[in-house]
């Protein structure tokens, strides 16, 4: 019992010399690789910089007492920092002390409702974002992320939060283009993009193991940071208007208390709510992936409420809202962790930075994290993956499209909303009209196929329709229809048999759609009999008068009801 | 093509005398009926007596040239009598010139609304109001209703709109009720009750037929008005503070305008859209049920824009929203209406009622009316329903549950959003958990069921999984966890078999499970077929490179897949 809520009591028992030598190594790479895109997401939430360290400190450790996934590195990410700006931008002004506490609140709320979701045993709420909505809004996400970089990269101000306003902002700005920052950020971004298309083979090729090579590819942007920071502090590029990180205040995150304000949690609550669930959704699935690499299992119950932790921890110590970063986990992966406790030493580490190091990240240019931030995010416009929904479902396309379009235009709350409300509305729609198909025997089978698709035995006083559907509210009316077309159109039927196996549920709204089936075939002397009917279903169907009331029969298979009633009326009596 | 959006045309040109005698008896009956009903309705939404008459007037016209029912009659109702009360009442003062227009303004909204969705053939949003939900929202407004008509009964001023305050302004106000008041409500309402209950009997022993005991048992509130008005005339028990409908202009309706006002528009939106969808839902089932009858047929879309015709008619002719009446039409059904023509001629009726007669109503009192409306919606608590939904599915009972609860305690636009969106949640959740099974052959057969309902043939390297739902984004990452615990636990399988007989949908979140559950398998060395898979499913499969990357075979039927599969894998090398 205790162990379900504390995963670490799993692991820690057996733990040895030989596993904290590899968390050990895995730590100190983490600390230094998470640094540059820490401070990157907390200025991409529009945040002090320092935020960003203080969120990778102590959500980290909460998340190894009490996460299941044994490789997850939490902290700031990319999409989560998007919407988290853009929620607090809504309720305070960058900047201001209250941006920074509604930036508590946002994580305390997160973390609540993470922690009660997962108490509920709700992490099946995360199945509601579908495939095509997720990719769409990673991809809307990506480019908003980009063009809010893109003023950083060219050291242009540019203070609109919408997309069409910020690109117009940019086009006319960019004759005030700043040189020197644009060479940094330009160089950066040149240099990040070279290394990740071809640096890993250029590495392989200088003999380095597959592994290495990996790693070295990955160190790109901490090599991207320490040069331009040297080059900035060398040629003193910051009082040429080169934007830099500045003063960071040194020492540990300090204790904060989120105040509660009715009306900022009442705000905030969707907000919350959104970024807790995408969050989820994002470390929940890398954490499966690299689960089912190394054959382990994580609980996604327990995941939530060990994210709720993180966030939890966040919100009592100067932090923001955290999840399970893609980056800093397939880092500590490939730096082979083997426990959480590598995340424990990777916290050490960076408790260690923020008390020490910080002057030495004076000089880093704003410019080299925006480029840092632009590569990261162009991989997540997945092209291939929208060409692909595009050819399998309009249906699902449409979702996606809708998703696209409107985290662009209207933000990332819109988008994510209409998204997931139009592929529900859409199953719900095509659910009210169900696919249904009069069957005939496959000559000398025990088996029975559509009509039209296929040679079949019929007989005519005889129909047998399957409903491929379980038969529900939405569809009730649409079954009755069905039926009294074809009775209407077939004037020597005796019996109607309606297959049942694609049949799950029936509802209180279909049963009383049957019953009326029932009476109005009864009145055309048509008898009604169910086939293959799943035994739930027979259950409930048990609970109510309908079987008693029924002119027909229940048949197992289709084939009993064929044998018994496809021979003519005449020739039973 | 005209015919369909006139459907006059279909029915006008084979008129004759025959049918035009029972269409003015019909009419006439109608027009001395459903007075008391009009004025009732009208003052239950707040508004003066003779917005009732006028609403059963033009309104009925237009239905008479746009509608597919034939003895269909329009006019105000109780139901969305109490939704416009409440409507109206969130946006202007009761009795102010602005809650009249308002009403106004929410007829052309929802006559608007009813037309466009008839125009893009939406009447199946309707089917999104299940029947459990329709009953309990039907069962709430009913006591809602009883409570609003109590103080017109007893004579005491109560002003709240919510039950629980109205209630306890009532139990308060009981020492002061007024006798008189108290004397005539109470005294129609024991002779209407009585009359539903014993009259039909009664008049039939004392030799009446069937048919014409009914009409005269529905004339039982005519009666009560007019015994009631003359003993308040002749005693003058106005001047005593019996509440009597008083002065009505006389006179046709006026044309009325309504303005266009942003933010009142806004405002009543989402009011009007229940309004429509109620309005159309009650309108509609009945005029199925009496169209079946007689071997008719009525069209739901053209349906929604008779009923949005008759809707802009209320909006230009100072009326209210209106729709298809339970009572009034089967008013005039019995009374023998035999086209619409019946409608005209009761709207000509109604018509002369408001141009020389309403100064006969002056001493019509208020509680006759409370009584008529009283006993005419009590039957709208449908105990035997609810009792009957609690049996068959809980699930279903909750949505009804919680539509009572909510109309009650919140009033009918969060009961009846509320009841909706958990029908559908529900829904949601059922088809996110699918019910599977592990089936096996029925020895000498070639139909396979669940190896835990019946005796069934296995082989141990062989799993049949048979899926019984539509695999979507909500139950995708549910059916990779099932498949991964089936393997898990035998690992002697060589062969999964996924039997979609059931499966009407394979989404594109679904498909990727399935791409991913056929890597997995192929890891394990553990083959994955599919059996039986729907005709529109293969064609939107053949659409993808699944079935390319697909380490086993897609079989016509199980019993296909058995033949092949059954031996064991050293036999088949």
């Amino acid at each position: 019992m205790l162990k379900r809520y504390l995963p670490i009591l799993t692991w820690l028992p057996h733990y040895n010399r030989r596993l904290c030598g590899a968390d050990l190594l895995a730590g100190a790479i983490v600390t230094m690789m998470v640094i540059p895109q820490s401070l990157a997401y907390a200025i991409l939430a529009g945040l002090p910089p320092v935020v960003g360290l203080y969120a990778s400190l102590l959500p980290l450790l909460a998340y190894t007492l009490l996460g299941t996934s044994r490789t997850l590195a939490v902290g700031p990410v990319a999409i989560i920092a998007l919407m988290t700006g853009a929620a607090l931008s809504n309720v305070a002004a960058p900047g201001s002390a209250a941006y920074l506490h509604a930036a508590l609140v946002l994580s305390l709320l997160s973390g609540l409702m993470l922690v009660i979701m997962g108490m509920l045993r709700m992490g099946f709420l995360a199945n509601f974002l579908s495939h095509p909505v997720i990719a769409g809004f990673l991809s809307a996400s990506g480019i908003l992320i980009a063009a809010s970089q893109a003023g950083h990269l060219l050291g242009i101000e540019a203070s609109s939060t919408a997309l069409l306003p910020r690109v117009s902002e940019l086009v006319s700005g960019l004759p005030e283009v700043h040189l020197p920052t644009l060479a940094l950020g330009g160089g950066c971004l040149l240099f990040l993009v070279l290394l990740r298309l071809r640096g890993k083979r250029a590495l392989r090729g200088l003999g380095l193991p597959g592994n290495m090579a990996d790693l070295v590819t990955r160190a790109g942007p901490v090599l991207a940071v320490v040069v331009t920071t040297w080059i900035t502090w060398y040629f003193d590029l910051a009082t040429q208007g080169v934007a830099v990180i500045g003063d960071i205040p040194r020492g540990l995150p300090p204790l904060t208390l989120p105040g509660f304000d009715t009306s900022l949690w009442r705000a905030l609550m969707i907000p919350a709510f959104l970024i807790s669930v995408v969050g989820f959704v994002e470390s929940v699935s890398m954490g499966q992936m690299l689960a089912a690499r190394r054959r382990e299992r994580i609980s996604p119950n327990q995941e939530l409420i060990g994210l709720g932790g993180a966030n939890l921890a966040a919100a009592f110590s100067a932090g923001m809202p955290v999840t399970g970063g893609l980056s800093r986990t397939v880092i500590n992966y490939d730096a082979g962790a083997r426990t959480p406790l590598a995340g424990f030493f990777a916290a050490i580490g960076i408790g260690a930075i923020t008390l020490y190091f910080t002057p030495a990240l004076y000089h880093l240019p704003i410019a080299t994290l925006a480029a840092t931030i632009t590569v990261a995010i162009l991989t997540l416009v997945d092209i291939p993956m929208i060409r692909q929904t595009w050819r399998y479902s309009r249906s699902d396309f449409s979702a996606m499209a809708l998703t696209i379009l409107l985290t662009l235009a209207e933000g990332v709350e819109a988008g994510i909303i209409s998204g997931v409300a139009l592929s529900i509305g859409l199953f719900l729609y095509r659910t009210s009209r169900p696919h249904s198909a009069l069957v005939g025997r496959i000559p000398d089978t025990e088996h029975f196929r559509n009509v039209e698709r296929h040679d079949t035995e019929t007989v005519s006083h005889l129909a047998l329709l399957r409903i491929d559907e379980s038969l529900y509210f939405a569809n009730a009316r649409y079954l009755e229809d069905t039926v009294y077309d074809l009775v209407a159109t077939r004037p020597e039927l005796e019996h109607v048999v309606l297959i049942c196996s694609a049949v799950n549920l029936i509802d209180a709204s279909a049963l009383e759609s049957l019953d009326a089936i029932n009476a109005r075939l009864s009145d055309s002397r048509v008898s009604l009999h169910l086939a293959e009917v799943k035994g739930p279903v027979m259950d409930q169907l048990k609970r109510s008068d309908f079987l008693d009331d029924m002119t027909g029969r229940v048949f197992l298979s289709t084939y009993a009801a064929w044998r018994e009633l496809s021979r003519p009326a005449s020739a039973m009596e």
